[in-house]
């Protein structure tokens, strides 16, 4: 189960990374350092010094630089040591640390952890609404979970457990929809389509659904996912009155972003932004706190409880049954197995494999 | 160190398995859900859905069904899939959770992990005297140890330990008893016979036993063990009048039963039946107050540490030096290993090794 | 990675040995009970009885013996078993643990895991300073780190870290001293020498220093390491009148001790003894906490993060950058491996390997 390096992987929110701050974090079993330099822009590099590997992280910042704290050495950031406080103060040539292209977008920092060639910052998804203050709001959170990236992946794109796990958001109306799987290259889309159901639940608790709805008190509602590799994924979610263009109604897009630490945890990003609403605080905190409660208390137990069960076997070995909403995750699968088998053969190999 | 497969183990205590409340405990690495139907008659299945092997503990019941948390799939007790809430609600053949027969006796819930085919409920021994509320007094209780059920059958088939680890239970005056090791095909009994001794600490405690003392102090004191496979044990430990019936004196029998969870952990469950004072609370309390003290005090820290001095391997491998109190474990040990080489032997494949 | 058994580790303090008291502590992945006999002198012997493997250290002293907290076998302190309680009391031949010379000496118990024939308490090393009241004021302590051995070794013998893990203790100034290694024999002393410095950070905080500066402020210092296998070092610490002897000025005597508990965890013991404010019980505090501090919270974060950095591997085998103060550290490992292939050679098994 290797991972796919070659790709755009978040590394935190905007707001993790802080100015004068060394923040470490292990990407694909990787222990990076994140740091901003004075104009604000970030760098991303081993946190491994390659003196005696101790972790840069500990050490300090020296104006763009970072100096080691076990011995001193300081290096800059393009991971070159420009300083040895000792003796002569003599640089080794192997005195490098590797370093990762890091670019911030959307409120995101993306890194890439393979062919530092391949990185080609253009290649990274539009989510740009997340920064849209105009006709949208957001709001974002990040969770630490002891599950296989996979096995998080197949959760978020395989929406049919909602209503299970997550009663407060979906009812079991939705599991009646009209339900497809739409494959555009790469990209995995998901489509639930739930014309004339009662709103779920948590449009319920939102203010503007009353006006929605239709005398029978029904909606049109959708759910569905949009998956990009390696792990960039948006749930669309939201009411219109029925029949009416879903521009009209309550729309939210709901990013979420999974990065490997290691085979067997994962750093989970998520947001919600919503077309509704957009300035009211009340609402900000009760999709901030319906959300968090959702990933944390509701979604976490069932991973991690599930991780447990696999053991360190591989889902698909176990032979799993199959059903109809697991189409969307199959393909995802297949996406991803493609993208690693290509990156086998092509015989690349990041700096972290040499 | 293969278990046993094909016996019957004990599962739980009648209390711990609560009408309407799904119940979890892994026995010989299985993971296995435990609930009671309407009619209060328990069932046993894996606890792993077969679609994303999500633990089915965490999800709800339904009538005598059990629901997915993850995605609703529920099953029947026979681990048959009757709904699938997603589309059009086909099911798919595999949709099949394992079984195992579990059966209720002698307040005790009795598992077979094995083949079911031979799974003979007539084959659970006789524990009746544990509900037999006329002529005894019984208290029980359960602990989680880590330790292998090997070495916690050895502890309770080698009673010699008992005045050293529970000086509150007996003196050394036992170390001089009569002892002699008896095997019945598969049972083996060890007897420590200690006529006109002065009564053990335990009994000093309790008030009848001034009754039974002769002018010189002393009495005629019992303590013998009872193995019946794959581990079901009886202490039996009394008091009685110098020369006089078991009967006729203060009598305990004492039920153990080993169940492992995996190979360095075990279920251990415990009682205590007397033959006096039977409606005295105070009696009742004192022995679950001394007994849980002597196991979970005195047992535990030297089982566990006995644990971690051994690592992964097997006692016997370390070739251990012998006393003549080993005679009873070795015999039960010997009766194990039959028992391990037929079932291997005969070729069977028990659900949970497919 | 294998370890150094014949060799003298420090077990532990004098005053970690209280009369009456069973201690255990494992060394080179062996288990070992340490107690003083009736006279007060120590002994020390594998802590797994050879019956059950039951830890020794939770039985109970008889008089110079050690009875097992399991089933009362009683060993004397030369490990032979003396009383098997158990009916005639025979004792079996086997029923033996290995002891382990250990001896007393400087505050110290040492301990010597290793074939017995070879150890020769004359090889101890000199530390009687440790004990001298006259001349020297000592205070010590004790960490359990969980590092690799070599991996502290590496911090000790390589004092340029000092100044960047404890800037409390060291200014950047002593990384522009005079620096050589010295080899004799199996000895590795790595010397430091700054004439004409400002006093370091510590030696500023204490009463004596101002009375050695020459008119600019100025002092010699010196911060030398010796090292003698398989782990006994001494810092030289201290400061002096510019041009004058080193006994002169205000010297400190560092001891620091070394002794595996596994690959990944070491014992470490520190001391500090100074030739200044003998009878001072505040300059004593003033010591022990600094000293405590550093070990506890400058060394630790690092040297752990470390170890994680390494993950199961050998730093070497990382192909780390070499620093010149690194030279100190390269002669101690390529000494401890001479002696590692030498045991190797020789086919001795100590007793624990058998």
């Amino acid at each position: 189960m290797s991972f796919v390096k070659n790709a755009w992987y978040t590394a935190a929110w905007s707001d993790e990374i802080n100015p004068g701050q060394l923040f470490n974090r292990t990407y694909l079993n990787e222990p990076v350092l994140i740091y901003r330099k004075q104009d604000g822009t970030a760098v991303a590099m081993s946190d491994r010094c390659p003196h005696r590997f101790a972790p840069l992280h500990l050490g300090k910042m020296v104006g763009d630089s970072v100096e080691c704290p076990y011995h001193g050495l300081v290096f800059d950031c393009s991971g070159t040591c420009t300083s040895n406080p000792h003796g002569k103060g003599s640089i080794p040539k192997a005195a490098v640390v590797p370093t990762f292209p890091i670019v911030e977008r959307h409120n995101l920092l993306w890194i890439w952890l393979g062919d530092p060639a391949l990185a080609d910052d253009s290649k990274i998804p539009d989510y740009s609404f997340m920064t849209d203050r105009v006709r949208w709001s957001t709001i974002h959170g990040y969770l630490h979970l002891k599950v296989n990236h996979d096995l998080l992946i197949d959760n978020l794109t395989d929406l049919s457990h909602a209503p299970f796990v997550h009663d407060v958001l979906e009812s079991r109306d939705v599991c009646k929809g009209e339900f497809k799987v739409v494959r555009k290259g790469e990209v995995v889309e998901t489509i639930n389509w739930c014309p004339g159901i009662e709103p779920p639940p948590f449009f319920k608790m939102l203010k503007g659904t009353a006006e929605l709805v239709d005398d029978q008190g029904l909606i049109d509602h959708w759910q569905d996912m949009r998956f990009e590799p390696p792990a960039c994924m948006i749930t669309y979610y939201g009411i219109a009155r029925r029949g009416s263009a879903r521009e009209q109604g309550m729309d939210t897009y709901n990013p979420n972003f999974v990065t490997p630490e290691t085979s067997t945890t994962s750093h989970y990003f998520w947001a919600g932004s919503r077309n509704f609403d957009i300035n009211d605080s009340v609402v900000n905190e009760f999709f901030r706190k319906g959300y968090g409660y959702a990933f944390e208390h509701q979604d976490r137990p069932i991973l991690e409880a599930q991780q447990q069960m696999l053991g360190g076997s591989d889902l698909m070995s176990m032979r799993p049954v199959m059903l109809v909403n697991d189409a969307g995750s199959v393909q995802v699968r297949r996406v991803m197995q493609d993208r690693r088998e290509a990156e086998q053969a092509s015989g690349l190999h990041p700096p972290s494999d040499k």
